[in-house]
């Protein structure tokens, strides 16, 4: 089919080729999205007088009967379409005659492709948002199982002092949380309305921007329209930002897990079922899961720092550079999504050795106990740390479960946040839902 | 003098120098802010009955004269001092003899060190949130002053469609204030309290956390002792990548003014107290504070990916790796703040030459209008758009100033979001002075 | 089909898919050169005798077969058989019975996948290289027939001395040249053999390396056992690192195209079949395809990172993170040689506008020549500038082609360094085939 | 003093100190280049007949005085002069009158700072590769000495298969000398001379750029002048791309360090001199110089990635950004240089705990070598690996030792590369020397 812009010549096809890239595949993803915006496209040129009841009713119909055909698989993008627009466009043209050439009024593909990426992201996040909670609940849940089970707390990659099973799968729960709040600084900034903001230079025409964004959910529209351009690659950035550090706390766990099942420590032990062997080794258990999702870790930096760089020193107005942000948000998006329902599944089979974690609690790592023991007593706190340090040969071990069951440890800050955090998402998926409702069933 | 985890024995002066680094220098910058961290651990330790009411008073005396003798430039950390902590409970060791031995009891260099960086840190980021609002002040006042005048807007580095210096000023006001929404979360991560997590793992004393935190003006405690030393690196991560965000938006800035300011465009015009010259070529004007601004927005793209990688895949527990993110995280504040102040200035200098900006709008650029135009009188926008494009050669100019006047223009939703800001601003700002107040006043 | 390392339970299947990733189609690509692997391992095992003369036969016949169907379609790696490897001795062994057991004796994939890598990257860094070549080639013939058409050079962005179309085009052979240096030393890492290595600690068998390596066309034996699954990232750092270098080069090049072929400036021509258009704006003709090839060497830079960070600090010995090195090592592959492609298709078409680049060469831009009259005149330098710069108005047009006529320029250095690099590629070439064909055709 | 580019009015003081940046702190450091490169700038113009033999013989006795004076640290580059160009320029004039006005003809600060810094950065990289090759060598002895230390090989971090001391620390050596491959394509781009590029356009005089290459060491000419400027920042990509793999070989090693000598291995250990303690905990000893030199490898790339990203897409011609290449440079070649000296301190100090490296070869890690013995007994060998994984309760330990001295361990490919490597570097460093007498030396 005729790509929007084709004045009567063909561009050298391996050009096409090139500059479509697997943009017709990534919008293929996104069809219902984007039949979303024209459908609010639509009810505003109905608002505004240039489509009749009639036409819209018309058009409407039309689009959602081809969502459903999306749905069926029947209704697919190629490259010979350039892209998702052109190929609904076109469908609607076949379809609707002059009618399906009237919706391209007052808009641009720059605000449509956005639009539809926001709507799709938008919806993809609350989606990875609950996965996250989901891992930060199994955290918590192993927090609560090991509270008691002492193991020794390192430093510089030295046994330190004593810790708890408890207060290592805590503080994972504890950083996705946080994390989260980069992710949802992110929804925010998806969560403005491009629409009508045209090829960034606005129409000269009365549209409703605030009507449009109101119908597609959007909180707020996204006021100056240059701007539209700008952060095509700035909110991607923001976004895999929050997915790169979330990413960098499940390969943080890996590593600690990597690390603390080996034969020399065995605190940690995994089902076989999660292991994966060697062809020359018969006797190895690997996990890989682990590694790979450490690995993973680093590919999704490079996505990130693609994003960053992509939104880079480029004149303002849109430039085509940025349409590569579409492919990293997705690959990213997938990725992330991927790993964290690994994690929930292996976080609910991995188990800690309670006998291993107590044998590797040597005396050692009571020295500081014992020297602030010696302060309860009246010492000094530096004249303390010296005598234990001179009289190291001499610590007794220490109870490690009486231990660690003296000091303050609280996983209820976590629990707390957690509710919040599923609150909000409750919220939004909600208004998400009745959203999706109102556009399939406007009159 | 000698660290305090000296045991008898000396460290190889060479690894010595290697392990030091610049961190006797970093924390001469910071004194300060770790005799803040002392006064709350004082009065704590006051509370918990380990300091008599006159071993506080003693200790909180001296602690202030301490920050005295720092800002008259007396109080100086040396290599050999290893760092400012050791620097001070020397020095207190010396003035007050064993009282100054219990300063440390119950906490460790590693909650100290978070405690000290996390209150420098966030009096800069208050600081520099300022310096940001002024800058996106200047940009809204331009924008106001060029809000008619109008000029091409480019796509794919082509002239597309008329727009004006108003709007091209606008989006930077936007662009800044929106990179602030990720400022402020950083500005929330820097914003719990590390204090009492000790070495990682908490100490076998009845500490009060909420108490100091509550001194040090901290909103919350961060709760998991052994997740503060996994935060270094990844609060400092999401504190540089706002940073990393604003010097991309002057950046881009930057390039703009540079080639709007080449004598092709000739729409941006310097001072001329703002150029260099070269060395060779008698005739030369360049704006070389916005092509180094472009480029230190690469610096500071250098300085958050290392600070990213350092939070990467390290066991839990403190490593000694984080501790450099201390001067990446001073190094970053520096920059940013040097670089949004120059361009304070320079934002108050700046013109745009009407006369060219207007002769630049050449007939091609209403081809968009145009079609619109027909839509109007009826035909379907995809017709409409084919017929202008046969007939580009008939376009006439319009007037600009009048084309641009009937486009929605609007500088209100940025003001408003600026004002928000600059409420919240004041509120934190106030928040801090009242906590300094109060620790100097501890009775 | 089973895993080569099954022992009789299956894995989680979610996990089997997370771990797998897209690795049986990336061997799908590479299923000749891990045929050459194990043609070059049969051969040994016949020299150690574990093999038979008879074996050999069988096997090699099979194998060679294995490379037709495979050239014909039917040879297809699956998600079940985890891996081409896999795939390969499941075949045999369906095909062989016992002998096609023997096959995996005396190594490892760890060293497998590296040899089958290496052979597929070697191939396919001499295909680039010689795109490579036929862009600088372009260049060169463009810097020959625009060497006396003047144009500005640019300096801070703006006008500075008069140059010529000859030497902006030269610079960017000169440029490649340069960077393929870099693919030399990448190509030289990849020319190592790791046969042999087995899973990083050699085996007990009297194996003999140096035969392999020479019926594979490896120059040199990679002797550290250990060191070879080191180098898995860092081979592929340095690979992609020159990959990167080159993607700059193209980068920059189209930079200066996009803004060369703006109407203000309008030095440089498209011809219309390159450009794309807008599906909004009736008038434009855009250059995406230089815009996508400086926006995809930001794609290389995120290939290039995930794999620095890849290589990064892990325990020695093998670890699955760095499996994911071949995803990005074939992705940037793809990605250079289609860009590379692209941009020797273009450099065919463009053309330089004579008469607007010497209406640009304005009076300004001949200051330093004038002074430098002076100084042939007998002033010193730095008055002569001086006079210049205080009498700017009074400079007088030079014809600008006598001007860059009076101006060393020359082309010779490139193209004897094109004419070395041709050479050198050829032997290559030449070597590889000869391997191929020998292996073929073992007895 | 003035800039040399003052023409009578001043530049705004907060966009002077913004600009300059510590750029005339890091002239200092190359004042000595610096006039190297007017020696020989000198000399042709003296070829020329712009300075008569007098005149030189003027100019050079004064140069060689400065360079007295800088030694003697009564030379200082100032903020106010800008740079050290400037600073040389301004002192030649006071000392010489008209006749240290002459200096500049024929060059631009362009060229000369470009000739300035390769010729530091051609010193100090010579400098660089003779520490590098030291610790090479270390890491040679340490082989030596542990050849036949057997411990145990890990893939996977799983214990896999027996390996020896000497293997490991071995593979360091292999990478250390392959990194080098990588610095001497850096070497070599750095061996161009940028003298008579002037501001990228060359210069309407008769000059000999082949003769100041040749007096200034440089192996050739860097031909078109537009890409001197081009590669500010391309040739500092590659050498900080040369240095970031070492950085992060010295990384990697790091890691094993502080993982095998933790007490759960106990396979390394460190003399208490290279160690640190905690303030908190008396019984620390922590390897405080490894946690630095990993950390360190991310604060190079950093420097590396800034780098890579200033090269970016500016346009052609020499852009203000690539300045900061400079800073970078030098920071990098010192962290660096310091880490690689430090390291070479500790590896002569480093033993292998024979005892514990041998207690920790249990009996699955000679599964494979099991398998492999019945092949040697005629199994297929997936039949071996099948039996033996399906007996791995029956393995018996071998005599660890006995087994890897059945491998081949082979150190000589290292040795021979070390020899041939320290040759070059001979070669190179005789070449600088006498390239510097013959300059201070001119008639």
């Amino acid at each position: 089919m005729a790509q929007l812009w084709n004045k009567g010549f063909d561009i050298n096809r391996e050009i096409l080729e090139f500059t479509v890239g697997n943009d017709y595949e990534l919008d293929q993803l996104m069809v219902k999205h984007d039949v979303y915006g024209s459908m609010a496209q639509a009810a505003m040129l109905k608002k505004m007088g240039i489509l009749t009841p009639a036409e819209f009713k018309t058009v409407h119909t039309e689009l959602k009967r081809l969502i459903e055909l999306w749905q069926q698989g029947k209704f697919v993008v190629k490259l010979e379409d350039e892209d998702g627009h052109t190929a609904i466009e076109n469908h609607l043209v076949k379809q609707l005659g002059d009618l399906g050439k009237k919706i391209h009024t007052a808009r641009s593909r720059n605000d449509q492709v956005v639009t539809m990426s926001r709507l799709y992201v938008k919806e993809k996040l609350l989606n990875i948002y609950g996965h996250s909670l989901t891992l930060a609940q199994h955290f918590l849940a192993l927090a609560k199982r090991y509270r008691h089970v002492p193991m020794p707390g390192y430093t510089h990659m030295q046994r330190a002092m004593p810790t708890s099973g408890g207060v290592w799968f805590d503080q994972y729960a504890e950083a996705i949380l946080d994390d989260l709040q980069l992710l949802k600084t992110a929804f925010q900034y998806n969560d403005m309305s491009p629409l009508g903001s045209a090829a960034g230079f606005g129409v000269n025409l009365p549209i409703d921007r605030a009507y449009t964004a109101k119908l597609l959910g959007f909180k707020k529209v996204q006021n100056n329209t240059m701007y539209v351009a700008y952060t095509r690659g700035k909110v991607e950035a923001a976004t895999l930002f929050a997915l790169n550090q979330l990413m960098q706390t499940m390969a943080k766990f890996s590593n600690d897990v990597l690390l603390f099942s080996m034969s020399e420590f065995g605190f940690v032990e995994l089902p076989k079922e999660y292991c994966t062997g060697s062809s020359l080794m018969p006797q190895k258990r690997n996990g890989d899961v682990f590694e790979l999702t450490r690995g993973k870790a680093n590919i999704m930096l490079g996505y990130f720092l693609s994003t960053v760089e992509l939104q880079n020193v480029l004149l303002s107005g849109y430039n085509r550079d940025t349409q590569l942000t579409k492919d990293l948000m997705v690959k990213a998006l997938h990725l992330y999504s991927n790993t964290v329902k690994v994690m929930s599944t292996v976080t609910e089979g991995i188990t800690l050795n309670k006998t291993k974690c107590i044998a590797a609690c040597s005396a050692d790592i009571f020295a500081t106990d014992k020297a602030l023991d010696l302060v309860k007593a009246g010492m000094p706190f530096r004249d303390a740390y010296r005598h234990v340090a001179a009289h190291l040969d001499e610590l007794e071990t220490i109870d490690p479960i009486k231990n660690i069951k003296s000091k303050a440890i609280d996983f209820r800050p976590a629990q707390t946040s957690w509710k919040a955090n599923s609150k909000w998402l409750s919220g939004e998926q909600r208004r998400w839902q009745q959203t999706v409702k109102h556009l399939l069933a406007l009159p």
